[in-house]
């Protein structure tokens, strides 16, 4: 499979790059962390679209779709129903909010509108997210995968992605139902920062009835105590640099900070997601060090 | 389908507490956010098996799976050619490292060594991700979406997960190819905090030749300033707790502190995803706030 025709190119190179679309295999391994350096900008940065598509509307024929597009298009292996695995996650905070098929058309909806559009199996149709609920997914990027058989829309929903009104359609933790819990709405899967998150929630909703109430409570209870460990967590992080001593205590005191902070933002009502997407504006418009430096300097 | 049988339930209810495996479909529609107080707690935090399989060790034969899991198995809505979309996911920084598909004895196995394990369409076998390249993807939890047709394994991966060397198998941006650049491993999927600490990497790479060098490279050459940016952003932080200002200044202060740790951060050569698992493996062990609460107290 060394040399895959361009329609069917399966961990083989395709070049077009007379058309502007390149593609080729990775045979090298380097580290991807230790290269990062030179990476281009986070897609994440672009808000507006990146390539002029003749379908910008979302309302062209097939016919109009710009030939960049129709190239990558038919760069994806579609199986034999003409189908690939599209995955919708969270730029913001990772979730992995649902997993449906798209066909050609779909993907090139997808490019063209911005909003996760998929193809319905059951329907035989086009079916872009939040046509009925409004809650769109609003795709900032898109990647395929090393095989070119499965994609990723990462964007952004407008609210809850599943028809329960879960914030995500996996909510059935497998070891949870093994110990016969049912599945939860509130047991979404989390990755550790927002599980962490719903943890400290948790503490707050939690009536201290005997006993000595948690850490967390405490800080829940107790502004002053809040801020001066924060402050302090600050210090020790700071510390580490100044002192020189190694990575794993970085780790740690950083660890320490972001958890109190976490219990900051749980007083204020102010979800990590919330700061995650200020992050990202600021990006995506001026830049945060050119904001950074405006402000403070 | 409101009573669909136990073998193929689809949004429909299957209860069989009696041996433990309790499914139900999601019909009320609560806020995940709003109810989060009362979930129970996060798969990470159990890091042993959940439950008692027979198949602990991933050498036993079909007919040794505990009876728990073969209901469990077989309430997933398999496809014509008894397999289902099975997307691993990196527990701590969220990103999708691979997707493939499996079949029960797939699921069955990852359930029982927590090894993420799909079944090769290719080569009509069972395969465990790392069983060559020795990099497994140690499984936290699985998740079922809710139309029990989509697994999420969310795991920790020894190392790379893809082929070529990648950390994840989705490195090629659609609108980078559109804009004519190869596809990169140094350009990974990667969600807003992660495409921040790269953007921050970048910069530490970057030569300042002429010109203002950029407040990020301004910080990463001072560690003097960096610290008393710090310094400063946690009580900007704080002071909008103790004075009481709107949660959009609280998101915002957030986020300029976790800019500046993140600053921190690269100069130490830490990654946040070291931070990350040191706050899961916290809470896996005594938790964070018994642990914060006998060394700073």
């Amino acid at each position: 499979m060394a040399a895959a025709p361009a329609a069917a190119p399966t961990r083989a190179a395709v070049s077009s790059s007379s058309s502007g679309v390149t593609f080729c295999s990775g045979t090298s391994r380097p580290s991807p962390r230790a290269a990062a350096a030179s990476a281009s900008a986070p897609g994440w940065r672009r808000r507006g679209p990146a390539v002029s598509v003749a379908a910008s509307s979302g309302q062209s024929a097939p016919g109009d779709i710009d030939p960049k597009v129709d190239i990558l298009l038919d760069s994806v292996k579609w199986d034999s129903k003409g189908l690939a695995v599209a995955i919708a996650q969270n730029v913001d905070t990772g979730a992995i909010l649902m997993q449906g098929f798209a066909n050609k058309e779909a993907l090139a909806k997808t490019i063209s509108t911005r909003k996760a559009t998929f193809f319905s199996r059951s329907r035989s149709s086009l079916w872009t997210k939040g046509e009925t609920s409004m809650n769109f997914i609003n795709v900032h990027d898109i990647f395929l995968d090393c095989d070119r058989d499965s994609i990723i829309y990462l964007g952004k929903p407008d609210g809850p992605t599943c028809h329960t009104g879960a914030e995500t359609c996996y909510y059935t933790s497998v070891f949870d139902a093994l110990q016969g819990s049912k599945p939860s709405e509130e047991r979404q899967v989390m990755t550790t920062l927002y599980s962490l998150e719903d943890t400290i929630s948790r503490r707050q909703k939690e009536t201290v009835t005997e006993g000595k109430p948690s850490w967390t409570k405490k800080l829940l209870l107790d502004k002053q105590l809040l801020c001066s460990k924060i402050s302090e967590e600050a210090g020790e992080l700071n510390q580490t640099l100044l002192d020189n001593e190694d990575k794993s205590r970085t780790a740690s005191e950083m660890a320490d900070l972001l958890y109190h902070t976490l219990v900051l933002l749980r007083v204020k009502g102010v979800n990590m997601e919330d700061v995650h997407e200020v992050l990202r504006k600021r990006f995506s418009q001026s830049g945060i060090e050119e904001k950074a430096s405006r402000n403070k300097s």
